[in-house]
């Protein structure tokens, strides 16, 4: 399965010029042009890319990158390596330089091309009523797609894979024997904005869902798409119904997430994860491998591998039972 | 924005001797017509409407109602402004009212004059496949509306609306720049009835959902209309994914809900409130502006303005930490 | 209402020797052949069960079927009455035998028969528009369809029910009166199945969605269907919108189950409970009848008649609302 980002046309070569006046700064390099946005590692030689975390200072001094979004206090760590640009706000300025080059990512634009798919184009998939699938999809042999589903343009579907009735799949890559059920929406862009005080400015959402193989996702699901990077599903995880996975959360392989779960946004869950029906994860967090948290918890920092948390806040299992035992006597 | 109700049709003229016997009452005066059932506050001289709550006393020495639904403890305070109609159920006997004058008002009725728009009548609006359009609905330019999505009749939407895929929308009127994403489903009878042993009885909801200028809705969320008033979202307040709003919930403007937050019935939230993810608001309650409440909290009594809360049930944030600090360490 | 399953095509008369087989035992029984899987109580003659709880001994001792699939540990037990067959997973092997019963069970396959449906055929049905409707599906009379309803082959619609839009219904029988309100999606298989290292093995699901006389489903709401046995609703019980209910949950009449309430799977509830918004039931417990659960609570363990509980774990509301007596001075 490729996952390169093909969902979102970028505008190539902009003058630094344009990308300093956007961000308030006077132009004192004349005539350079800037070929995309990137992180550190990933960025070329012609990128723009932002350094806001000082734990990223190995990477900052490894980085093709020549021009450094950042703030007043990095100043002196860039100057360095790379040609710093001093900003107040730097998230809002990548942001802002993102939606330069990435136009079309800002909005969650209804896919107006979507149609009934010509039978001829996709030989060995078979589509319910009233599909509409939109321009250049690609769907894996013996693929089914249920009735009154919507896929939109670039998306790409694996082989074996069975697609639920009311589906909506946007911005998304789903690998082989993908199983989505009824009502899922996957791909939309995330909850993220900077709030202001008459209209909200909501930021660009460039990354995609990547769905790996013989995963499952339950009826009525919501699965955001990501910021920056991606939101992503790992190899033969299953998802419960009314599940809800917010923008750049990262979920290993063989993982159970029950029903209503809910994940804030950026949080990485590690492999052979099981999640109990409501739990919810705060954002940001680091959950371990082969962890176990029970229904109803609400997590709100980090879990090492290998652990059994409970409660809320989610503490491990044995204090959790242990404070409430005589609530246990108390009710038999 | 107007927000005069046009959704329910409304009986007028009825017999008072018609409305005392549906109230179990003998009829006493002959002759009389009633107009409108209506709160004390707005209702004309020809209305009728009630009081059960010794709170608006001064309200009640105001009004232009002549009759008044009540019960027997407030018959004394009645009987010098008006005309006392003393019923066993108060709430009961104004929903018998509601009803008689609002006869539509009871069930959901699916509206099936809804059918495909004619652009000649939307000159300026973006239709996705296999959008319904009901009777009289009024749609500002610029805006565009996703593919399966049902609007019912009377609705109305303002410019540079932007409704998703699969959404409902009834008995609504939204104001400009509104998003509604896909699958949400907006103005729906709230979940008010009288349980009774063999067959509940629905009392009727006459209200609408106004939602403000620049508010965006979440995927899957549903958000129900008023009984007897309305449910309101303010200017520029932002909702994420599976939340749930019941009737008459009253939100303020530049709030942000996060995924899966739930209210129930007739609470009123502040301006500038912020709600982490899964959070739960009891029904009647007061929320003050600039209140913060955590992820995974359920809230069961008022909050003050300029709170940050967390838990359940949920209390001053920094109670709550300093009580849960140890689990903290017990796990780091 | 008839409740005689008509959804799983079922094989007949498969020999002991194929069953022997994928249980990866050797046949030392020549000629003999099974005609169904059951359990205990309904077996007939020639049917297989299994036995896999000691508290199931009375009806063991009463069952009319031969074999019975079991572990090591009930082997003297079953021998007294039936041929056992020991296996190391009784659960797995009873669900390898019922898949060779019912093939078509294992997966939620899409119903590409339904089609827009031919009003002679339900002359009393008034539908909405994009509605597809399965083969030998029963509508009773002056029932309402809402617009893009699916209802798959087979299902059963009692009299003056009312459909919501965009609503999927399968492998369900519904009484008279029951209202679906729009987006639910009901009868899809629970969430079941053997975690494996790369691609877990679903179970199958034979079961059904029972829903009673009177009974309304809430917007969004995810009702699955049951595995061996159903999942049902009893008469007259009210359920808010995004509610989630697994497999295998009886529900008793007289409910109120409120917003966002999640059961977990096999839950039996009484009559006349009532459940706030956001509670979170565990599996395979009991609730009594005329119980309150309050918002947000987490059961996770069997709650008496007539008892009120709150919290998380869930206990008796007095206890919760004394222990947290100080938090409401705090904030008052």
């Amino acid at each position: 399965m490729k996952i390169k980002n093909h969902f979102f046309e970028r505008q190539k070569n902009i003058p630094l010029s344009v990308i300093l006046k956007i961000l308030g700064k006077k132009n004192i390099k004349k005539n350079i042009i800037i070929n995309n946005i990137s992180n550190l590692i990933n960025a070329s030689k012609n990128d723009i890319s932002f350094f806001n975390n000082i734990k990223y200072l190995d990477i900052l001094k490894k980085t093709k990158a020549k021009y450094i979004i950042s703030s007043d206090k990095y100043l002196n760590l860039i100057k360095n390596h790379c040609e710093p640009i001093i900003v107040s706000n730097v998230l809002k300025s990548v942001y802002s330089v993102t939606a330069l080059f990435y136009p079309k990512s800002l909005d969650d634009v209804i896919d107006f091309t979507a149609n009934t798919p010509n039978q001829k184009n996709f030989k060995k998939v078979k589509f319910g009523n009233n599909v509409l699938i939109g321009k250049n999809v690609k769907i894996g042999n013996n693929s089914i797609i249920g009735h009154n589903t919507i896929i939109e343009s670039n998306v790409v579907l694996g082989k074996n894979c069975s697609i639920g009735n009311n589906v909506l799949i946007k911005n998304s890559i789903l690998g082989d024997n993908v199983r989505v059920l009824d009502g899922a929406v996957i791909g939309k862009k995330g909850f993220g904005f900077f709030p202001e005080k008459n209209k909200n400015t909501r930021y660009p959402h460039i990354g995609m869902v990547i769905i790996h193989d013989n995963v499952e996702i339950g009826c009525n699901n919501t699965i955001d798409r990501g910021s920056l990077s991606n939101t992503t599903i790992g190899k033969n995880t299953f998802l419960d119904n009314q599940v809800h996975i917010a923008h750049n959360v990262n979920i290993g392989s063989n993982c159970i997430i029950t029903g209503q779960v809910g994940f804030a946004g950026s949080s990485t869950i590690g492999n052979n994860v099981s999640i109990g029906g409501q739990a919810g994860i705060s954002g940001h967090l680091k959950i371990g491998n082969n962890v176990e948290i029970a229904g109803g918890s609400g997590v709100i920092k980090d879990i090492p591998d290998n652990t059994k948390v409970m409660g809320y806040p989610a503490k491990n299992i044995r204090e959790f039972l242990r404070e409430n035992k005589w609530y246990i006597k108390l009710q038999s």
